[in-house]
């Protein structure tokens, strides 16, 4: 059967020979995984499963897509970014936007009283895409999330050491974890001037400091967003403020108007409890209070986070290399960083949203998780390391048959009656799968594969019984190998390989 | 921010207390994994996936969707069941179906020449759901291919040893591969007097005497698909034959019609080397030719099979079952059977079909690959096995502080410190998130997480420098534990470890 014809796509810009053509390619802001990249992220995805693993978690799998009513209202401004499932009938759906609203969906859901679990997954994010910076539009991500009602700040200061080892264990040390408290900053908006209703748009604006200078966002903070020139100056003062925790805590803490504002008074004795935990596992060197952190999404409420690299900014020189990009709809990549390569806070109504717009009696569930952003740490420890040793293949053993002249059969039926014995001993074992192949074709292939250990059926050697196995690799040029009888050739493969 | 109000879905057949309210679900046939039975779902994973590796394969991961246009024309009548994603603007894309028309776009996209590739992955379908059986809208596949040209039926027996070897390795005894090849059913529906534009659709019906009695497929044949009442009952004698490979192709190699279609000739050739190749990985005894099987997939071209258990068909009396349903909307497990276990076959055209429609030219790159249903193996495994022995969690320490009186803190940042090294040496570790915790909450908390061994700082001990290590567990009640030095205690911990 024919593919059915191509739409047209203006946005690729490119001529098509026919209307008819089929345009080889994956959808926009996704990517084919192979080879050795896929090697390298699937080394850290196991390094984060260990780790999660370390810490108690248990993990789950939900659907790749949710009701659609289970996502709406859950990222503010973001939610626009979200993949709809067209409506065939049945059920309105749409791929998730994270893994956070569907974890809370699954505890409201089983009435989970507590659970640590760890979630490795992909998520949907109709966004500009920023390929070699790994800001794609299908990403994974790897979360780990604490439900349940606990003492203050102990799962948080816990979530903060699984985030400092995790991007250890992954090779990246030079990384800062910024932290604030929603709490402290809805306080900070509220000494300023800022109307309960503004408060959540005026955090948005603060948001776009990582992107834009304090002038821009005043601009719309006086400008677009209703507030008066001295409380905008006065949030300024507030937000520049960043250093160690205990240093930007001793100055909060010195603010009558924060101390004597409810809120903001609770959010500072959660980071005074933070500051003794984060001491007892020694990870204070890695954070920073910032109180520019405001994080875009409409669920969290206490404690929130950011890591970040050099590689997460964007360059010096990035709105010149946008103005000279020709189209919107071009990869991102040169003008933008990486972004935050892990993030995430507490969010401790979610869960009650869902059990009581559901019907279900009134729980509470606090929760606290962080995110991490698998592919954007794929693409600095790319960026950094080299490649050459990772291999993708498992092969360990070649088998091999020698011969020629009258009668010979190229030994294919025996090559597979040995390599289904090295396979049920758990040995990863490979051949050409041509009947008759040449010595030198056999070679270059096992090179290929990486394997180290060939097992050699040579026309009278293994008429007599017998196999030879011997090392492969230039080191072993020399070496003709080891014959061995047909029954002990396992053992034997085994020996050498315990050597290589 | 508040959930968006739920739309009314007249299916559920359940009393709303308001229109407001959010339906707590997930989508339609599909599930949220969690607990043990995520736990002997990754076992499974991790059992193919080994095996995949074994055998050569490397992974690869493609978009969970991809161009609409990539999976038009490949499914037959089963394109009804694509998942697509709304037009919101760009490209139109749809859910992958199965991970094979993703390879052959993979392979065709990069000029692949060869690949063993294996890809475990979730696939979508918008059929009747039937959950207990394992069928379900949203489910994995563990799929293993060969693409690349080789010398006749050498990958489709080794796809063919690692079908066997998967099932075995899963711990499944009991079952059997249908075999049959598409180049010998066409040639058996041509000398039956099909016509050529009818040979898929005669197919389409043979495909579905697994469910229906040869009767209802012989009046499909007749009145719906215009066959003469001799040409079907001539099908009919065909398709009745099964039994051992060489038993079944000595009967159709005495049949001279046959011999005499180049097509089906060149099948029976195919069937005849396959022979000596399975009885080289001695798989022969799982292995039956069965005429019936034909696959609905477009797009076979050669070698065609399916394992089936006892668990595969429908119950006996599924029509009775089926007829007491008040609606086709419903959970269909009680009336269907768990359908094949693992399935695959022969596509040789697939791959060029993309190069060419893409304006690429043509290739010849021949596949062969079987399928994985993991969800439907899992449902077996499930039914059968007592699941008390796994674990959820893997947590091997627990880390309590006992003591009480007069300036007793509860030791909550000393069980962090404590924790913290036992994590970066690797081991598994929890403690209570509560500043003061009583020992019995300690203790059952160390037993419901599985922990093996724990370590107790007493109020006096490791204020002297001690803490205490001890192995948990009935038969340890008595058991005091040793008393170590606080910098020695990773090492007594391990000790402990490596006693249980």
């Amino acid at each position: 059967p024919a593919a059915a014809p191509a739409p047209a796509h203006p946005q690729s810009g490119k001529k098509k020979e026919s209307k008819q053509q089929l345009q080889l390619k994956v959808p926009k802001g996704t990517k084919d995984w192979a080879d050795k990249d896929m090697v390298i992220r699937e080394g850290i995805f196991s390094t984060l499963s260990s780790l999660f693993k370390r810490h108690g978690g248990v993990t789950i799998d939900t659907p790749v897509f949710e009701l659609r009513e289970i996502l709406a209202g859950k990222y503010g401004e973001d939610s626009k970014l979200i993949y709809d499932l067209k409506d065939q009938g049945g059920e309105l759906c749409s791929l998730r936007y994270d893994l956070t609203v569907p974890f809370a969906r699954f505890v409201a859901m089983n009435n989970i009283q507590n659970i640590k679990r760890y979630h490795i997954a992909k998520v949907y994010r109709r966004d500009q895409p920023a390929m070699t910076k790994g800001r794609m539009r299908e990403f994974y991500q790897c979360d780990f999330d604490v439900a349940g009602q606990y003492d203050s700040m102990v799962p948080d200061a816990e979530v903060l050491a699984i985030l400092v080892e995790g991007l250890t264990n992954l090779g990246i040390k030079e990384f800062k974890i910024k932290l604030n408290h929603r709490k402290i900053l809805d306080g900070i908006f509220k000494v300023c001037g800022v109307k309960d209703e503004d408060v959540r748009k005026i955090s948005s604006a603060v948001d776009k400091l990582d992107k834009s200078p304090w002038d821009a966002v005043k601009k719309e903070m006086v400008e677009e967003k209703g507030q008066t020139e001295e409380t905008a100056d006065k949030i300024g003062e507030y937000v520049k403020l960043n250093g160690s925790l205990d240093e930007v805590l001793a100055i909060l803490q010195s603010k009558d108007e924060l101390t004597s504002d409810e809120s903001a008074n609770a959010g500072l004795q959660d980071m005074a409890t933070l500051s003794t935990y984060l001491k007892a596992f020694d990870v204070t060197a890695h954070v920073s209070f910032d109180l520019s952190l405001a994080r875009g999404l409409d669920y969290y409420t206490g404690l929130i986070y950011e890591a970040v690299t050099s590689a997460s900014a964007a360059p010096k020189n990035a709105s010149e290399l946008k103005a000279k990009k020709k189209s919107d709809d071009e990869d991102a990549s040169e003008y933008v960083g990486v972004g935050s390569i892990a993030a995430g806070g507490r969010y401790d109504n979610l869960v009650n949203m869902f059990a009581s717009s559901s019907g279900k009696k009134n729980v509470s569930i606090p929760c606290v998780g962080v995110s991490f952003g698998v592919e954007r740490i794929f693409s600095l420890i790319k960026a950094r390391a080299s490649t050459d040793a990772v291999k993708p293949t498992a092969t360990q053993v070649f088998i091999m048959a020698f011969g020629g002249g009258e009668g010979w059969t190229g030994y294919l039926p025996e090559r597979m009656t040995v390599a289904k014995q090295l396979w049920a001993a758990g040995i990863e074992s490979e051949y050409v799968y041509k009947a008759k192949a040449n010595p030198r074709k056999q070679f270059e292939a096992a090179e290929k594969s990486g394997a180290k250990v060939a097992v050699i059926l040579g026309k009278e050697e293994y008429a007599e019984g017998n196999v030879r196995v011997k090392r492969l690799g230039p080191e072993f040029a020399n070496d003709d190998g080891e014959v061995v009888k047909v029954e002990d050739f396992v053992a034997a493969v085994q020996g050498k390989l315990t050597e290589a």
